[in-house]
């Protein structure tokens, strides 16, 4: 069978919620990569979880390829159909089923975004705080295991995934984990699946912890002399068991050009922002301490606040920044790199990288959540020049080379998808055999997100 | 070939680290839970990595079971060599690779017992704050996905577990993770070797987080009218955004146990201990918070301190239990239940587990991680006497079922091991489908830990 037939075998149960207009297709054959696009042969929109099985069980029966889509916000090329087949656009699985306050948790469907989860939060008191930047679907941000700027706090979607269900390629359901905080009941299937890339199944519901709204927030910003200066600051605050809500690094370029974009004037240095969260007593302890622990690394300019308006002021260089880069270079695509390492050498990391840049044509900022020993670099190169492609290549793979050497990896939080496969082996080793073999054990047809994690690299 | 031919054929390399006399067979034979002794072949001590990968090369080829032992202190059989075959016991791999107390983590091998770890980490301000009780292996306890009382606030191994060197069943070695804090590169493998009790390989080395010592300490106790009124107060704590370090619950019959047995005075009410870890102005604003709280729900008796001689005095009573526990009926054997549930629906679990003992004829107690959800009854019974064993074993089993009817876990933290097997598709359903297909894919010749978790159930 073939994908022609596999359509045609789902068009009376979906209608117009499958398509093959090469514009839709052409939506979905990219994501926010740099990346080549390339098209599925249909995109189909499952409502129910029945669906997604039905879907499933005939791409399965064909050998046809499945590509599960969540908002299409997918940093590598995950959800760029590299081989074709059936793409499973999740968006209309949006439901939010249950918000179960006593314990913390929410019950969603994959296709539920951060923002939409944090609306319907509103009254509670809880909060879901889990921000890669994008609004990003659940089901997405647990496919590539996704984190941001609250990941150093409240960790990253491995610990904020509590229980999945799951359709496995044949079209079989799972249940993963439970409603329990913890257990020690079986292999953890959670976690197997949390980071796949949506090469093992469909995620069709999620269950994610919540936490409480902080009472109280302060925030703050600092210069440093040197980037050595600014992580060693971080390193004293993290060793005090200062549980620092958000640190986030940018690098003098980044400031610069916040500076020219945004018409602040903030010391062209590298330079951290910091958020606290607490009872309000608590949260100025914490700025507090962390300025004299700042002010001991040659800070200057530190200014906090725990007012709402003054904290977006002091937060504004954070805020601007993606608009701020896009300035840096007018019609540049940016080519972003995503390390991170253990942070006894972030500050050799960030370093190098700098160098890397500066010593090449391109223009390119560093920013990171520090706090993690996560940071990316933004390299700013014409498409349309192979010579500026490659460059840009060369240095996201100087980067990745670093990582590996200093004991961390090639992905904080972009993960792998179609563009940095060649990469799993030299972190990964033999245990790439390993995933092959659950791969294979999973989905021994082959059928999920097929090119990707698990059968290529 | 035979068990007898592998012993053969490794006692050139192990000498006398090899043994099959009966009383150290005897000695491996069992752990800590109720479950039959059961004896293996012969027991192995490798002192290195390369020495592990030689047992297993030499056990898959010969299909001998292996069993992978760490301290003894399991608590349902998962080191019991159910069909016998050698045990591999890691304990002379006990060295402290590596402290990075820039970093966070330490690097051991999976002898390495908790309290060791512990005594090393004195000088750095750092610790591990993971307690399960016992003086377990740091590898043990990663296979068991191990946790205790400070798991509300530190996590499981689960979130304690950066990175692994495992040996595979053929001999292979992998590493697992990274010394990053966070990534996205790769199925987790990590987290599948965590919690497989030893059916998937043999762990070599764990790299495992640590935590800053908190500058500050305080702790709390207080008696409750209800065991309903003594979880609400939990509730509202986690929900308020306390980040509690412990909190334990112990039900009447626990405190009456510690009251005869310590001579102390406590009010015969469910109880509620508690410790903040922090700044010392912020411990006591969380002491202050939880005082509060806890009075709205009618607590009575509330007395804190951040002195260290009194925290010991408020504590004596969750210090004493262990052997409060076995005076209450000497000579008894004790059968521990440990489920975990969703914390909506701790109260009604306790309660409905407080209810079965009374009406039982053994005599019981419940103790609790209740920020966790996480609670343990002890049934004491007399292990001669068939009735009673049955007793207890009908007690533990209604304990489950109640938990997985809540949407919770049969085993917060105890494990499978060969006590649980049977509730193993209860809680899973198809996932021990998936479970067995990985086991498969990984450990195909079956020899790893053989009648647990993983091929059995």
């Amino acid at each position: 069978m073939t994908a022609a037939s596999v359509i045609e075998a789902l068009r009376p149960r979906f209608g117009d919620r499958i398509a093959t207009s090469h514009a839709i297709r052409d939506q979905h054959s990219r994501d926010m990569s740099r990346l080549p696009p390339c098209l599925p042969d249909a995109v189909v929109w499952p409502e129910t979880e029945a669906e997604v099985q039905d879907i499933l069980r005939q791409c399965h029966a064909a050998g046809v390829p499945v590509i599960p889509y969540g908002a299409g916000s997918s940093m590598e090329g995950h959800t760029i159909p590299v081989r074709n087949g059936i793409t499973v656009n999740t968006s209309r699985m949006n439901r939010i089923r249950e918000i179960a306050a006593e314990d913390l948790l929410a019950v969603v469907e994959p296709g539920v975004t951060r923002l939409q989860l944090n609306t319907d939060l509103r009254a509670t008191g809880l909060t879901f705080p889990i921000d890669p930047g994008a609004d990003a679907s659940l089901g997405g941000m647990a496919s590539t295991r996704g984190s941001g700027t609250m990941a150093v706090r409240y960790g990253t979607m491995r610990e904020n995934v509590l229980a999945l269900r799951v359709v496995l390629p044949d079209g079989r359901v799972i249940r993963t984990g439970s409603r329990a905080r913890k257990s020690s009941t079986g292999y953890d299937l959670t976690h197997l699946i949390v980071g796949s890339e949506g090469t093992l199944g469909i995620i069709t519901e999620l269950t994610v912890r919540l936490h409480p709204v902080p009472e109280a927030v302060s925030a703050a910003i600092c210069a440093f002399p040197s980037v050595r200066a600014a992580v060693e600051a971080v390193i004293e605050t993290v060793q005090s068991g200062i549980p620092v809500a958000r640190v986030e690094f940018l690098d003098q370029v980044a400031i610069a050009n916040v500076n020219s974009h945004s018409g602040l004037t903030l010391p062209v240095a590298p330079t951290l922002l910091f958020e606290f969260h607490g009872s309000p007593a608590w949260v100025d302890e914490q700025a507090r301490t962390v300025q004299d622990i700042t002010e001991s690394h040659q800070a200057s300019a530190f200014r906090w606040s725990s007012e709402a308006d003054e904290r977006r002021v002091l937060w504004q260089a954070r805020h601007d920044l993606y608009w701020a880069t896009r300035a840096m270079r007018p019609g540049a695509a940016i080519y972003t790199g995503d390390i991170c390492v253990p942070i006894s050498r972030l500050a050799d990391a960030i370093e190098s990288a700098r160098d890397d840049i500066d010593a090449s044509s391109l223009p390119g900022q560093i920013i990171g959540h520090v706090g993690d020993g996560n940071f990316h670099t933004a390299y700013l190169f014409d498409p349309d020049n192979p010579e500026e492609v490659a460059e840009a290549e060369r240095l996201a793979h100087r980067l990745a080379e670093r990582a590996l050497a200093a004991g961390g990896t090639v992905s904080g939080e972009h993960g792998i998808g179609a563009g940095k496969l060649g990469l799993m082996r030299e972190e990964h080793g033999d245990a790439v055999d390993v995933m092959k073999a659950v791969k294979a054990a999973l989905d021994p047809r082959g059928i999920m997100n097929p090119g990707k994690m698990g059968d290529a690299g």
